[in-house]
């Protein structure tokens, strides 16, 4: 008889009964089965066909952000209450309050809504996307898929090449997680990838057209001043962020202010018409340890701040970008200045990158950042990939960096005490205790590496029912002498009662 | 004309002329070339015939602990002070402190010496040892050889199967890094496999064999007490050490004190008089996180204390282990606890993992903590490989396991201001930031990988030249646009100062 095996299930809402929240299901064997947060979307959809529609679109447009202060809990919040696991008036309160959102383009109607905020289970993000030297449309739509099945939360489109437009709309069409972008890409490939010639018309343009596709965030670099430049001109690394080298450039060429900030109240009309998200960049974060927490990068983010407070004036929903490459002792003050200069809103980073040195493996190197960042309370974490600062990143790197990211995140859960992030962990060590291997590799969050490290050892079926795996050999397990050490304990421990009058453990 | 490649040179010694330190050094396109720690011993060494001997065996034996409070800088010592780029002194006085050992066993003289302790570089251990399930003795040897040659401090042989004996005959005298062994292991096969036969005749006959083979340190499981069993009985995976588990049985098999403990002033007698140093085991450390920090734990953890101040007075070298399975907020009271009960003895720690649902990548998930614990003052960390709790290492792991702590270890010594480790990172995001490629692959703690990922996207040699990579693409490279964002910034800067009267920085 064959097993039953992990399998994506529906719950209902119940202020809204339409909504189907997605999970997964692990079944266990003598024990209950455990749900678990699923990002992986419909299956077997058809990418031509996208996937089902299913929000409606509310008419005039509100943000999540403006139901949420009229204290209204729309299937969006709903949906993410039951994902998470909280009161769905918790999900409205946070929101209300700029301290969480739920980035949802109301033209994007195939998405499973979810919520940023460092209340809620943390988030990881996925960059894809082509460039001029390689890649091509399906194979970014399939890196999407890939990305979510292995567990990324959203997803950025950071194409750049041509048919940046195509691309982006089978991605959305098929995109199950929020999708965010940086426009300011395409705006350079229509001002003929000239910086100075780049101008807020064809910027506006670029943000309508991918507001109408359905984009849900979009990273805006108006903090970019141009003072700030200067202050990055004698740091070891300069400017690394793309879109914030373009913004500079921008500003120095012309003497004039960003226009991204200066055509800022602009920007939030446009983005407020369609619930699109703010991800306010760090055009100014550092690419080198020693340029970590300086005064460029510092300047930026209390300007972030400001933007912040302007984007919530217009209703639009808010989260602030941050580094980058910072070594340990220096990443809690980036959490700490973020907060309090930032007011809350939810704080997405990249890493950070904990060393410079480990070029081949910075997806490793920056999940040391990330799991702290995330414990201190950072919401959305960016992965970086094995192929960071070297190339890009195929499908086997996409899913070391998804899976190195769901590590990072999840330990950051546990850290911070997320109310469902430790029966998972407690379920495996379980099924691990008791020789329970599939039930330990279906809990993994990734089960194919798991499962395929212990058969490269025990190839047999037997392998997987023994009491006893190949670290030790049959006659050498810690485990199994831990479970006569249990019954002897236990007998000792029933002497003990017994004879002590009521008192379990001896004092020490 | 071939350009110059990193080569292994040597320091001679001041107080000892005789003592040649290895380095690593590095060439570096227009800049000078950088030196670096090497562990990875002579080059061409023929296995057969093992390492050159260079150290002279003192007569009556005393142990680097000794000499320390006498006052006296053996040459071990000034190897470490050249390595580290600490005075002779410092070194000296570390050690006399009982805060930092060099294990050395007099029986090893192909060692090149190292140092382990708070204030110097974050030291990293990998396992290898063939079990009854796989392995044999070449393929140790040549795992150990690798271990090394990617920046493994020291290695332990945790052998359980046949010819244990000659297995670690090869890896000593191959081997120019402390090795280190858990001899209850050979004594547990000596009684048949069965713990309850274990006797302290077996396990002393045992001690005195490895001690005079050259073994630098013992993993001696002496704090397990018998009152400390039962504290397991409610935990989620009991006891996961296999010393640990071998102790508890036995203790309960006998209702009987450990006879590690019974009998630990005579074990210092044996091991001071090779000087091989303690670690003193943590057999109660948790296997889940939910057994983290927990009663058993830090019992056994006093207990370490309490025995640490018994060898310190037989003059012989501690360190102490530790867990293990802790969540990131739980970290910091192990390296508090321990720093305090045990005296600022070394600090060795086996992770900590700090998620238990990593399975397949736990060398990632316990970098995690080995980073934080690192940088919170833990002298050497115990590399875990992706085959964690799923099978035996191969040579792909190993390497996988050295690179992931090397990381570790490394951002733990940015973060803990090494004086020694911020060069290695600004060489490498300069290279980064000039192109200069071969000096970012050559400067990396993996050149290979890093240099393969590279010439995936870009395989010419001429991308190796090339003033972009493949991230972005010739027109739209961040590094590049940065170049002229610096010379912009710096006309601008120089025509600010001239106006401003000498105010390098407007302020914001």
């Amino acid at each position: 008889m064959k097993k039953p095996q992990p399998r994506r299930i529906y719950v209902p809402g119940k202020l809204h009964p339409d909504i189907r929240v997605p999970f997964r299901e692990i079944p266990l064997e003598g024990n209950p089965p455990l749900r678990v947060y699923d990002t992986s979307g419909p299956e077997n959809a058809d990418p031509k066909h996208g996937l089902p529609r299913w929000r409606h679109k509310p008419s005039p447009v509100r943000t999540q952000l403006q139901f949420a202060r009229d204290g209204v809990v729309t299937p969006e919040m709903e949906f993410c209450a039951i994902r998470e696991g909280f009161p769905p008036e918790q999900i409205r309160n946070e929101i209300a309050g700029g301290r969480a959102i739920i980035p949802a383009n109301v033209n994007h109607p195939e998405l499973e809504p979810m919520i940023v905020g460092r209340a809620f289970y943390t988030k990881i993000n996925a960059n894809i996307g082509n460039s001029e030297v390689a890649s091509d449309i399906a194979h970014e739509v399939e890196k999407m898929r890939w990305a979510i099945r292995w567990g990324a939360d959203t997803v950025m489109d950071l194409s750049t090449g041509p048919n940046i437009h195509e691309t982006r709309e089978w991605i959305l069409r098929n995109s199950p997680v929020p999708i965010g972008t940086v426009p300011i890409y395409q705006a350079l490939e229509k001002a003929g990838g000239k910086a100075e010639d780049l101008t807020w018309e064809i910027y506006r343009d670029v943000l309508i057209e991918q507001c109408e596709q359905g984009v849900d965030y979009f990273t805006v670099h108006a903090a970019v001043l141009l003072r700030y430049v200067p202050l990055t001109a004698n740091r070891l690394a300069g400017i690394v962020s793309r879109g914030g080298a373009i913004l500079a450039k921008w500003c120095l060429a012309h003497h004039e202010e960003n226009f991204l900030y200066t055509h800022f109240h602009d920007i939030c009309e446009i983005m407020a018409a369609y619930d699109v998200a703010f991800s306010l960049g760090d055009g100014l974060r550092p690419g080198a340890t020693a340029d970590a927490n300086d005064e460029a990068q510092f300047a930026e983010l209390k300007t972030q701040g400001e933007l912040t407070t302007i984007a919530w004036e217009h209703g639009c929903q808010v989260m602030n970008e941050g580094p980058g490459h910072v070594p340990m002792h220096l990443i809690k003050e980036n959490m700490d200045k973020q907060r309090e200069w930032c007011h809350e809103a939810p704080f997405y980073t990249l890493g950070p990158v904990v060393t410079d040195i480990a070029a081949g493996h910075d997806h490793l190197a920056s999940a040391i950042g990330a799991a702290m960042i995330g414990w201190y309370g950072c919401a959305l974490l960016c992965y970086v990939t094995p192929k960071e600062h070297l190339g890009l990143p195929d499908r086997d790197d996409v899913k070391e960096g998804v899976i190195a990211y769901k590590i990072a995140a999840h330990a950051a859960d546990l850290a911070k005490g997320h109310p469902g992030a430790r029966e998972r962990d407690d379920a495996l060590s379980k099924a691990r205790f008791e020789f329970r291997w599939d039930d330990q590799f279906n809990l993994a969050l990734d089960p194919e590496t798991a499962r395929k490290f212990h058969d490269e050892t025990m190839p047999q079926e037997s392998g997987k029912l023994a009491h006893f795996c190949s670290m030790c050999g049959p006659h050498f397990c810690a485990m199994k002498l831990t479970e006569e050490v249990r019954e002897a304990a236990m007998r000792q421990k029933s002497d003990e009662f017994k004879q002590g009058g009521g008192e379990i453990y001896r004092k020490t």
